[in-house]
């Protein structure tokens, strides 16, 4: 079958933007278009990846606009939402556009508009999307990334530096990523005495609120060399789910939506962990990327805290981890993160990252919806 | 290429239910799996079709919730946003899953949950699709249809009476589904005294506020006898956009978006209007349901209120519109009303409408966001 290639791609700036929802899409959409050399009555269908612009800004049916501010009308349009994985779901609905054949060409845009509200208002939405009886007992996702890093730390006798550690990391990253929200290095003394969030996890281990947004041009492989040279192919993408219900889980320290995602995108793309030479992770929380570290089968089970602690994971270790900054330290406005781990990717293998280049064919990104609880992971590589 | 095949089907009872949208959801989704002979663990990819949970109960997250609820993890799961064609918007997402190869068994979940909400509170819910500057100048969807209406009446000769016949007939419909929300007959002379809301259409012309939901399971066809001898086929699907903003456009009586994606899904399939058998068109006006039947080209430019009028749209007329009631007499939970209308053509081709049944092998259905803004045309057909 033919594979689907990106064809372009783009981020706006994340941070604190004065700017609406739209706005954003549309500098995205339009960089993303120019980057492909097409314009956007090329386009046959746009999705938008979004969580909640009706609960952020009381302004819904967005796609429609945004396919009148590209001048892309009449193509098809939806919002794609995933909770915090809206992204990554994004891109598994543009490759189904393209891979069933009802659109030649796909513009993906993600966005979330979110830091013109109180830090308590942008929680109450997120916290929306766990389970009731939890998130009434006060067991929101922070308070489940704690209570996991204390499984973590206790389980495979690590030590809480080595969550600090990922923190440390991904902020030297985001300096380097023009994009970032935080663009300032972080050492490990400063996370370790930042504020108690959730014990053992501190203010530094937590991503910020963010605006921004970021965007994907996809079509078929076989016609991508028509619009331009420089293109990936996405090899592999898959999403899976795992307990609504945190706490009914075996075990937190497995995410299973990130096991059974990968193991479907490493078979559709005929690749194994081995082959992935960079990655994108969901560093929402610290702990998050030691799980999926270990869960994408990169590193043994209780061995994803060694690895960030030996610098295997860093830009010139054997497998670079979040060279954008990741969550962390670029921001995570919830509807573009999953596009825009594909856009640092995108850079990657086509060698345009810059000072956070690295050597790379194969790259892989994992987008995780509220605690795990969906899950979509995308394997990119060179043609 | 293989098509795609609707192996069961299903909805709730609409109207005033004592039930959260998720268990509203469980339920049409727990009946399409029973009637097509599956359980949950059989679903590959799992949609929700839904405009506005996070608004309307502050739950969001909804699609991972009823992976649980139906055991259908570790299903990949989405929300698919089209404002009020959401419904027809998650038709095409898991069309494409099937067609793409990304799902071998796909289960789409459409819904709505309203009631619980003042009117005011639910149509500044709905009222939030539109453009911001029309919004606050106080022209909402209800006025766009009165002043089209207006304008449709006087541009062909119109009487006032023809828009109050649609009315008459899909509530004389709706008698005879089990599931409507009024079930019960009206007489032009009520239509036409009832209170005015936007000039010349009266509360009659308009859909009811309206919880539901409304499923489909679908597989490749190669495969469909495998499930069950009663199935029917997605020949043609297709969607397209119209302005955002309404009083861009050169012909409000012309919906450029039916147009398009009708042109596109009748390509498709191989059909054209005269073939269609049976169709169920969005009549969240009664003005609309006269633009589609033209603008899908069943009927002249002008001519749709004579097809009613002379009962050419009546269930023993040539062309049976809205079969089901309608979103007029069966109601309208926004993103189930296209899960609905599939629901009814599968219905009406299985010969399963019981006293609603008339002579059918091709059906249409049309599901409309907005005030045309986004629109997807589905063709349905026997094997």
């Amino acid at each position: 079958m033919d594979r689907v290639a990106i064809i372009g791609a783009s981020m706006t700036a994340f941070g604190d933007r004065d700017a609406w929802l739209l706005a954003l899409l549309a500098e995205a959409g339009d960089a993303a278009l120019t980057d492909a050399g097409v314009d956007g009555d090329d386009v046959d269908h746009l999705y938008v990846s979004n969580m909640a612009s009706g609960e952020f800004e009381g302004q819904t049916g967005v796609p429609n606009a945004l396919a009148h501010d590209l001048a892309a009308m009449p193509a098809y349009t939806a919002r794609i939402d995933q909770t915090s994985s809206s992204g990554g779901a994004g891109i598994y609905a543009a490759w189904q556009s393209v891979a069933s054949g009802a659109s030649d060409l796909t513009l993906l845009v993600g966005g979330e508009k979110m830091t013109h509200r109180t830090t308590g208002e942008a929680t109450d939405v997120i916290a929306s999307l766990t389970h009731p009886v939890e998130y009434k007992h006060g067991v929101t996702l922070p308070s489940f990334a704690g209570l996991t890093a204390r499984k973590y730390l206790a389980q495979y006798d690590a030590p809480r530096e080595s969550l600090g550690k990922v923190a440390v990391k991904n902020h030297r990253n985001g300096l380097d990523n023009p994009h970032a929200q935080f663009r300032k290095e972080v050492d490990l003394e400063t996370v370790l005495d930042s504020p108690m969030v959730a014990d053992p996890l501190r203010l530094y281990d937590f991503c910020p609120i963010t605006d921004g947004s970021a965007a994907l041009v996809l079509c078929p492989e076989s016609v991508a060399a028509e619009y331009t040279d420089d293109y990936v192919v996405i090899s592999g993408v898959a999403g899976a789910t795992d307990t609504h219900v945190v706490h009914e889980r075996d075990d937190p320290t497995t995410m299973r939506g990130v096991v059974e995602s990968a193991e479907q995108a490493y078979e559709m793309a005929g690749r194994g962990p081995d082959d992935i030479d960079v990655a994108e992770l969901h560093d929402m929380f610290t702990i998050l990327e030691f799980l999926q570290s270990e869960d994408l089968g990169f590193f043994e089970k209780g061995a994803g805290w060694k690895a960030v602690r030996d610098g295997v994971t860093d830009r010139d270790g054997d497998l670079p981890i979040n060279t954008s900054g990741g969550l962390k330290s670029k921001g995570h406005p919830l509807g573009a993160s999953g596009v825009a781990q594909a856009y640092e990717l995108y850079q990657q293998l086509l060698g345009t990252a810059g000072d956070r280049q690295v050597d790379a064919e194969v790259g892989l990104a994992c987008n995780v919806g509220g605690f795990g609880n969906c899950v979509t992971t995308t394997i990119l590589e060179q043609p």
